[in-house]
């Protein structure tokens, strides 16, 4: 893992360039994570052009010359002076990923210094994995792939949305699923994935998920609301692979009986616009054009209305995805980031019609140079539950 | 409800008064679920002596005269002062519930306004429960009873801890917890709650919960370690309730075959503090007292190596509880809040024994004029499995 974590340290080196900063400070769980290869507690000291120091916070016990222990971010200045370094002219903080009041108080820590924003920077540098990453991911894909292969038997005829969804989870749990959701931002919160029957696939959601759902509290509206899947439904599957860390993200759909002819022209466009996508992109196609071309086979289907929601739409068919499940880019009309080798993305041409349902697949892919290579391969028909 | 959202902002405008606030721009999805009934986007500015007016953000529909519908904050000064209200010359911003940059933004929307902390405002408003709130705690205290008196038939001999928290999360969810579990600051992350058993209760965590666990991977290193239970060890069951937009915590223990005398020893000690704090704690009496009198009543019991933590432990017995599992007060000795009427306890007077697990009881109270009322009345006895 040496190489791995030197690996990691040099795209965020890179990035750390492009961005002019002398130094970052990571003390976010996610960033830590990336960097240390396990959850702690304490920051890591990026220099541009010396060694890391990691600080960190009892119960963790320092380890090697590089390493300090501290109770308060306050101690950091004086342990970098001790190790001959010079206080940054220009520090990384982690603008998107701290609360303002922590990145308040480590501004303070670096009273003499210009800060800047880290969380670019490790975005950036995670935005393409270490190919430790994408077979972490492959796995994660294939544990995710082995549990949907089981979701036909976890229906029975007169359940709920949410009967269903917690066999699922059941299921996935059983299976190794850790459960916990981690994602990024403010306005995502979710319990392990969401699945959505008929008519509440229309209903919208004030979170930042592509799709929507009443759920059964207003203080968690998203995702099933508890109505009993009927025929003629469509009941779209988007629950959480996460099994070692790292998460894949996955969709499939089932109809209540025998789907109806629009509903499977929708699934069937669904699985034409990522066959198209997957021989498309490539490294050094720009991630707009993703949207673009997507939205065009969809209209030239006559889906537009349904595309991304229907009474409520997205504009956006998928991201990236990682350690959490949102990661850059964000594949949307205007987004301008060209695909590198080794980016993961997850792709989500999704249609809803109000009186049936949701309806499409969702893969995550790695882009190689040879196209797409998807991180979930599964069964994509709408077979009947 | 109207009535129950103007008691709300009362409180509010009171923390307001007493940090010289003239307006509060509430954004985050807690005080948002606080302030409107539910989870929604956008942002609720209230000035200390107006009306406030809900600036909703599609797909949330603005209803009546003190709500406008924006795309973005920059949009909110000119839509006051469309109201004829004065820009703020003291605003409250969510310091410790929103990111760096959001705020970073927020600021420039109020630019010739001074910042202040509005984060410890709304703690201060939900730190007193209203009796609605109380209620709803009531009523999810009472399904995570429920929920406990079905333990037991979760365990088969010979399961590892974590096969028994699926089980217990199982059925937690087919009860109806929402499975989400909302909880405060960035040092927190879990799936449902912990399930701690034998010598992994000894392990410790990064996060900030009052118990470790190793997990069953880094990257969510706390609770169930996959090991098998077995005779001689305790089994701490720390399950989530969760079923209203409100939480209940609540911790019982179980053994594995026989509890040895110093097992039993350590759960009673922890129901002997629970007593005494039920009928010492009352409104005017400092927290820092609360958690002074468990440590006494440890140390008496020649239990202290073992009291909140053995190889790490931590310096409280308990928490505020509501929306979030974590809220203020937070029972540690050198707290000086005073207890009013219709704060909301979790106290978990807790004990790790090496080589036999963890021991004690949580339960969460809500303070009265007669002392605290049990919210988790359920059998504490150490039960074998």
């Amino acid at each position: 893992m040496v190489n791995e974590f030197e690996l990691r340290l040099s795209k965020v080196r890179m990035a750390m360039t492009e961005a002019r900063l002398d130094a970052v400070l990571v003390g976010s769980t996610v960033n830590l994570f990336y960097l240390a290869g396990g959850v702690c507690r304490g920051y890591m000291y990026i220099p541009v052009d010396r060694e890391p120091v990691f600080f960190v916070i009892p119960p963790a016990e320092p380890a090697g010359e590089f390493s300090a222990r501290i109770r308060k971010p306050e101690q950091i200045p004086d342990l970098i002076a001790e190790k001959g370094y010079d206080i940054p002219a220009r520090v990384g903080l982690e603008f998107d990923d701290l609360y303002y009041s922590e990145i308040e108080r480590l501004r303070k820590v670096f009273a003499s210094s210009e800060i800047a924003d880290g969380s670019r920077v490790m975005r950036r540098a995670r935005l393409v994995k270490t190919p430790y990453e994408v077979d972490r991911m492959r796995e994660d894909g294939l544990r995710h792939c082995a549990v949907y292969s089981r979701i036909d038997s976890c229906y029975r005829e007169g359940m709920t949305d949410l009967e269903f969804q917690i066999e699922i989870e059941h299921v996935l749990r059983m299976e190794g699923c850790l459960g916990f959701l981690r994602v990024a931002g403010s306005r995502m919160e979710i319990n392990m994935g969401s699945l959505l029957a008929g008519p509440n696939a229309d209903v919208p959601s004030p979170y930042d998920f592509s799709m929507g759902g009443a759920g059964v509290d207003p203080s968690l509206p998203v995702g099933a609301s508890g109505i009993i899947m009927k025929p003629g439904m469509s009941v779209m599957v988007d629950m959480n692979g996460g099994f070692n860390g790292y998460q894949t993200d996955m969709t499939r759909c089932w109809t209540v009986g025998e789907a109806g002819e629009k509903a499977l022209r929708a699934h069937e466009c669904s699985r034409e616009i990522l066959r198209d996508l997957e021989s498309f992109a490539r490294p050094g196609v720009e991630t707009g054009e993703l949207y673009r071309r997507a939205a065009r086979i969809a209209e030239e289907a006559g889906l537009s209305s349904y595309f991304m929601g229907h009474s409520n739409k997205v504009a956006f068919i998928g991201h990236g995805v990682g350690i959490e499940l949102n990661e850059a880019p964000v594949l949307m009309g205007r987004d301008r980031t060209l695909l590198e080798e080794n980016m993961t993305l997850a792709i989500e041409p999704k249609f809803v019609i109000p009186e049936v349902g949701a309806l499409g697949v969702e893969n995550t892919y790695v882009v190689t140079d040879g196209g797409l290579e998807n991180l979930t391969p599964f069964n994509e028909n709408l077979a009947a539950l």
